[in-house]
C-alpha cells in the first residue's frame, strides 16, 4: 500500500488476456469485471481510443502494448491484430467478421464463442433453420429471397406481416410492419428496411402474427465444457423497438412458465454445441394458445451479454460480465440466482432536449434513492441514445415498484428516460382478507399493525363460500403479484384461511373471529386443524393486532431493519408494563384501581 | 454499438475528474468504480505504472493526458502535478503530504478530505486527543515522550502495556508489547517498533489493556453538506494483527450494542468537522465493563475506504469505494444498508510456499461456490501479502457459515488463505424445541420436513417450567445466533410457544401437543390464546409437519429457490391424490377399501 512496497516487488504477468471484438458499452462492463478476475483485456473497435470501452482499459500500466486496436470489425488484418497476445478472442457484438474469425481459429487462436456458433446466430434466418432443427419452438416464418415469396407468405400468414432483415439487426432497425401487399406497400416496407426489390435474396424474412402475451429474455451462460446455466426469465419492456425496463422475476407469469422459459433458453444455446461459450441473450415470445394456456417460442439469440441482463450486475452474485469472462476463459462458471427478491433495470436515453445536462441532472438525482445504481457508458450525447441504465433492486416486488413509482417522480425522469404508460404499478407486500365486511372492525388491527410498521398491505373481502372464483384467483395469484404474507379472518365454518394456504406457497396467517353463538370457537377449530400438509398460522380468537405482528415477524427474515423496529416495539411494551408496574408501587392498589374507574371493594374477614 | 456509431460522434467530456493520491488496491477499486458514474481518475503513486491502480485507469483513451504519476506521496510537487485537470483530489492511503495538501488548498484545489482531517488521523495520539475532548469513548491512553514517561505509564496502567507508533503504522506494524522494564525490555520493545531510546518525542502512546471482548468496524461516510451514514457494524477476525475475515452482521453482539457502535462511529466522523468528507474506516472495541455490559470504545479511524468494508462490494447497493466517489464528487450519498442477510470478506493472502500459482489456484476454485465472488488486487507475490479477496452473501448467517466451512474444503485454501482457528462455526436457521423428549416423537416430523427442503436447524429440549433459564438464554439469543424461524412444542398448560415468543422478534411456532387427559385441547388453548402484542403462529393439534411447512413458508419471503420447491412440493400433493382418485375411479370403492385393508360392509336395506 505504500509507495515502496509497489516499486520494490516485481509485477507478476496476469492470468489471462482476453481480447474483444467490438468495443462498445458491453465490452465496457466486461472491462470493469475483469481486473477482479486477474483478466486483461484488449479491443478492436472502429472508435479506436473514442470507443465506451477504451476509456477503462489499463493502457497507462506501461507495458508499452496497445490495448485498443482501430480498425474493422469485418477487417481480417484487423482481427488478427487484436489476437497478438491474447489467451482467447470474445465478442460484444455479432455484426463481426466470421470468416476472419475462422481464419484465426485455423491459425490456433481460441476464439469463444467460435466462428461456427457465431455464423449461425449473425444469419437471423440461418438461426431460425438451426432451431428449428433442433426442436425449439418458434414462431411461423419463412424465407423472403423475391417480392414473390412476400406475397404467398402474405397469404399464407395473412396481413399484416412482419418483415425482418436477415443480418446486422439490432434494436428494432432491421424489422417493418408489412400491412398491405400493393407495391407501394412492400416499396415502403422494402425501404424502411434499406432493402431493394432486386436485392432481397439472402436478405429478408417473414415472420407470421403471433397472439402476443410479452416478451421474455433469459440469459445464458455455457461454459467450455458445456455446463449451462440461465440467470432468471426476466419481462423486457418495449417502447418503438426499443427496451426500456426490464423487470425480474418476470411479472404475472406462472412459476411453470417462467421455469419452461429458461428451461427452452438453456436447451437452445446447449443445442449449439461446441464453440458455444459464454453468454447469451435469449429473446422468447410468451403466446396466448387458441384453446388456452400459454406457448414459450424463440425469438432470437445474441451470443454475447445483453441489455436484458444488465440487472445481474446488482442484483446477482456474479453479473452477465463476469460470467462471459468466466466462461471463455475456462474459470468455474458463477451462481446466477438472484441474491435479491426483485430488480429493475430502466435504460438511460438521451433527454430529447437539454442535451447531455440534462441527462445526467436527472439521473444523478436518481442516485438519491436508495439501492439504485447508476451505469453511465462514457457515450457522446444523442437524443435517444443509450447512454446509460439505472438498477434498482428491492426485497420484494412490491417494495421494487414504490421504488419504480418514486423514480418516475425524479424530475426530468418521467419524460426522458422511463417509460410512464401505467406498465408499472405498486404492488403489497401484505394481504388483509376477511369473509365478510362484518370482519372489519376485528381485522382493521392487522392493517394498523402492518401501517405503523410500514409494510405495503392490500384489504379485501373475499369470501370462501360466496365467492369461490375470487377466492381460487387471489389464492393463485397473490404469490406472483408479490405478496409475501396473507393474513385470512374468517367466522363460524372458518375456511377461508385454510382454502387459501391449500392454493398458495406464502405464509398464511388464520385469524378465527368471535361469534356470537360459540364465541369463536368454531372459528378456532375450523382455522386451526388443518390437515398434514397445508398449515394456517393460527392466532388468539378475534386478536388481529397478534396477526399482523405475526407477518412482520415473518418478513423480518429478510429485512434486518424490521427485525429492529420488531425489537423496539417489543421494548416498548416492556417499557409501557414498566411503567404501570412504577405507577402500582407508588400509588398502592387501592388507589391504582381508583384511577382505572373500580372501586376497591373492601372485604369483610 | 456498430464500428460506425462510436467514430462518428463526438465524445462528451467527463463530468468529474478525481485524482487519488496513493494508487494501491484500494485506489484501484475505486476506479473500478468510477466509470460507471462517469468519474475518470488519475493517480499519484511511487510506483507508477506498475501500481495497481495505474492497470485500470483508461490510459489508452488518447487525449494524451497522463493518468500516473511516479512520485513520493509527500512530495510538494508530485501533489501539485497530481492535482492538475482535477475537479477534487482525494487519497486512498492516509500517509500523505499534509504539507502539501495544504500548500494546494491555498491555491484553490479542493482537496477532500482535507488536509487538516487527514493531519489530526495521521497522528494516532493526535487523533486520540481529537476524540477524547469531543466526547468519543477511548480505551486510556498516554503520551510517551521519553523512557520516563515508558516507566510511569507501566504504573498507571499495569503490564504488560501496549506501545504504539504515532505515525506510519498499518496492518500491525506500528504495535509492540511490553511485557516488562527492564532496559532489556523496553529496548526490543522499541527496536520492534523501529524507534530509538533518544528520538522518542512525538514518536510513541501508550495504551491501556482492556477486558477486550472483540474488534467491531463500522464504515461511515459523510458528505460535503455533513450528511453522515454507517455501513453495518461488522466483526472483524484478526490473526497476527492483520485483517482475516470480516463477518456482517457482527456477531454474538446484541443488536443495541451494533448501533452504538454505528452511533459512536458516526458521531466520531462527524466530530472531524467541515472537510471530514468520503468514507472513513472506524474500528472499535467492544470491552467488557467491570459491573457487566458492554463498553464500545474507538481504537482508530482511517480517512479511506477499509479492508474492513470490502463485502460492501457485494453485499450492498452502493460499496464504500462508490460512496467514497459519491461523496467526495458532491453527489447523493448512497445506500448502506445490507441487500442480502448476511456476508463475508476473506483476505487472499499470498501462500507461504508455491508462490503466485498455488495462491491462484485455491482461490480460483474458491469461485465455482455460489455466491463467492473473488476480487484480485493485480499485486506481485509475496507469502503473507494481502493480493485479494472473496467476499461471500447468503441469504443468514446460518447459511453463510456453510459457505464458509465449504470455502475451508477447497484444496490449498484453509492453510493458506483463511484461518482455521475454529472461529466460525456452522449455525442453523429453524431451531426446533420441545418442553420434553416425550414430545418428540411428534416434533421429528417438523424435523423431517426441514430436513426434505434443505433447510438448517437445531433440536432441543427447552422447558420453560423446569428449566426457565434456558427458556430465557435460548430465547433472547436465538435471532442473534442467526435463527430465522422457532418451533416450539409443549403440551398441556403449554407455555413454551407463549414464553419464547416474547423473549424474540423471530416468528415462533407453536405445535400443541396431544394430551392423554385432554386429547391436547389444554395444549392448543394454552398456546393459541395469546394476549395482544405477542402472536404465537399456532397450528393443529400434533400436526408438527405443518409447523415444518409454516417454517419454510416463512423463509420463502426471501428465497424465490424456497418458494418454487414448495410449489412443487404442492404439486406432488396433488398429485399423489390425483393418483389416489384414479385408482378409486378404476377400482370402484368396494375393491379400493379391500386394497386399504378394510372389508367393505353391506349395509342391508
Amino acid at each position: 500500500m505504500s509507495e515502496s512496497d509497489s516499486s520494490k516487488l516485481p509485477t507478476e504477468p496476469l492470468k489471462f488476456r482476453v481480447g474483444c471484438v467490438g468495443g462498445g458499452q458491453l465490452g465496457r462492463m466486461m472491462a470493469l469485471e475483469a481486473p477482479r478476475l486477474n483478466i486483461d483485456m484488449k479491443f478492436l473497435d472502429g472508435g479506436g481510443g473514442a470507443c465506451p470501452s477504451a476509456q477503462v482499459v489499463g493502457g497507462a500500466s506501461g507495458d508499452g502494448e496497445a490495448r485498443i486496436v482501430k480498425g474493422a470489425l469485418y477487417d481480417d488484418d484487423k482481427l488478427r491484430e487484436l489476437s497478438k497476445g491474447c489467451d482467447v478472442v470474445t465478442m460484444e457484438i455479432e455484426h463481426v467478421g466470421v470468416g476472419g474469425l475462422a481464419k484465426l481459429e485455423k491459425e490456433g487462436v481460441n476464439v469463444q464463442p467460435s466462428s461456427r456458433v457465431i455464423g449461425i446466430i449473425q444469419d437471423k434466418y440461418a438461426q431460425k433453420e438451426y432451431f428449428l432443427e433442433h426442436n425449439i419452438p418458434l414462431p411461423p416464418y419463412v424465407n423472403l429471397p423475391s417480392i414473390d415469396a412476400i406475397h404467398s407468405a402474405a397469404k399464407q400468414f395473412g396481413l399484416p406481416l412482419m418483415l425482418k432483415g436477415r443480418k446486422g439487426a439490432y434494436d428494432g432497425r432491421g424489422n417493418a410492419v408489412l400491412k398491405d401487399t400493393t407495391p407501394e406497400g412492400i416499396s415502403k416496407a422494402l425501404s424502411d428496411l434499406g432493402l431493394k426489390e432486386d436485392d432481397l435474396d439472402g436478405a429478408l424474412y417473414a415472420e407470421g402474427w403471433i397472439n402476443f402475451h410479452c416478451e421474455v429474455a433469459v440469459m445464458v451462460v455455457r461454459s467450455t465444457t458445456g455446463e449451462t446455466r440461465a440467470y432468471p426469465a426476466t419481462t423486457a419492456i418495449q417502447t418503438d423497438s426499443i427496451c426500456r425496463v426490464v423487470l425480474v422475476p418476470a411479472r404475472n407469469i406462472p412459476a411453470n412458465i417462467r421455469h419452461r422459459c429458461e428451461e427452452i433458453a438453456m436447451k437452445a444455446i446447449d443445442s449449439l454445441g461446441d464453440g458455444a461459450t459464454g453468454v447469451f441473450g435469449v429473446e422468447l415470445f410468451l403466446a396466448h394458445k387458441d384453446g388456452g394456456g400459454m406457448d414459450v417460442l424463440l425469438n432470437e439469440v445474441a451470443p454475447r451479454p445483453h441489455n436484458t441482463g444488465h440487472y445481474t450486475q446488482d442484483a446477482c452474485a456474479v453479473s452477465q460480465f463476469e460470467n462471459h469472462l468466466r466462461a471463455v476463459c475456462g474459470l468455474p462458471l458463477g451462481d446466477t440466482n438472484l441474491i435479491v427478491g426483485a430488480s429493475a433495470m430502466i435504460n438511460v436515453l438521451g433527454a430529447p432536449t437539454g442535451g447531455i445536462e440534462a441527462t445526467m441532472k436527472s439521473v444523478n438525482a436518481a442516485m438519491a434513492m436508495p439501492r439504485s445504481v447508476v451505469h453511465w457508458y462514457g457515450k457522446g450525447y444523442r437524443p435517444g441514445r443509450k447512454m446509460g441504465h439505472i438498477n434498482i433492486t428491492a426485497d420484494s416486488h412490491g417494495e421494487l415498484d414504490a421504488s419504480l413509482a418514486k423514480l418516475l417522480g425524479v424530475e426530468g425522469i418521467s419524460e426522458d428516460v422511463l417509460p410512464s404508460d401505467g406498465k408499472i404499478g405498486s404492488s403489497p407486500l401484505v394481504g388483509v382478507i376477511m369473509g365478510s365486511q362484518s370482519d372489519l372492525p376485528t381485522m382493521q388491527d392487522a392493517v394498523n399493525v402492518l401501517r405503523d410498521f410500514g409494510i405495503p398491505y392490500e384489504v379485501d373481502i373475499v369470501s370462501a363460500h360466496r365467492t369461490p372464483e375470487k377466492l381460487m384467483t387471489y389464492s393463485k395469484s397473490a404469490a406472483g403479484r408479490g405478496l409475501q404474507v396473507i393474513i385470512a379472518g374468517a367466522g363460524g365454518a372458518a375456511h377461508l384461511p385454510g382454502m387459501v394456504a391449500a392454493m398458495t406457497p406464502l405464509p398464511v396467517v388464520g385469524v378465527p373471529i368471535k361469534t356470537s353463538t360459540l364465541n369463536g370457537q368454531d372459528s378456532l377449530l375450523s382455522i386451526v386443524q388443518m390437515p398434514r400438509g397445508v398449515p394456517v398460522a393460527t392466532v388468539a380468537i378475534g386478536n388481529a393486532m397478534n396477526a399482523g405482528l405475526l407477518a412482520v415477524r415473518s418478513l423480518c427474515a429478510s429485512r434486518p431493519d424490521l427485525r429492529e423496529k420488531m425489537e423496539d416495539y417489543q421494548l416498548k411494551m416492556k417499557e409501557t408494563v414498566d411503567g404501570m408496574s412504577e405507577k402500582l408501587l407508588e400509588q398502592g392498589s387501592d388507589k391504582f384501581l381508583e384511577g382505572m374507574g373500580n372501586k376497591s371493594k373492601s372485604v369483610n374477614v
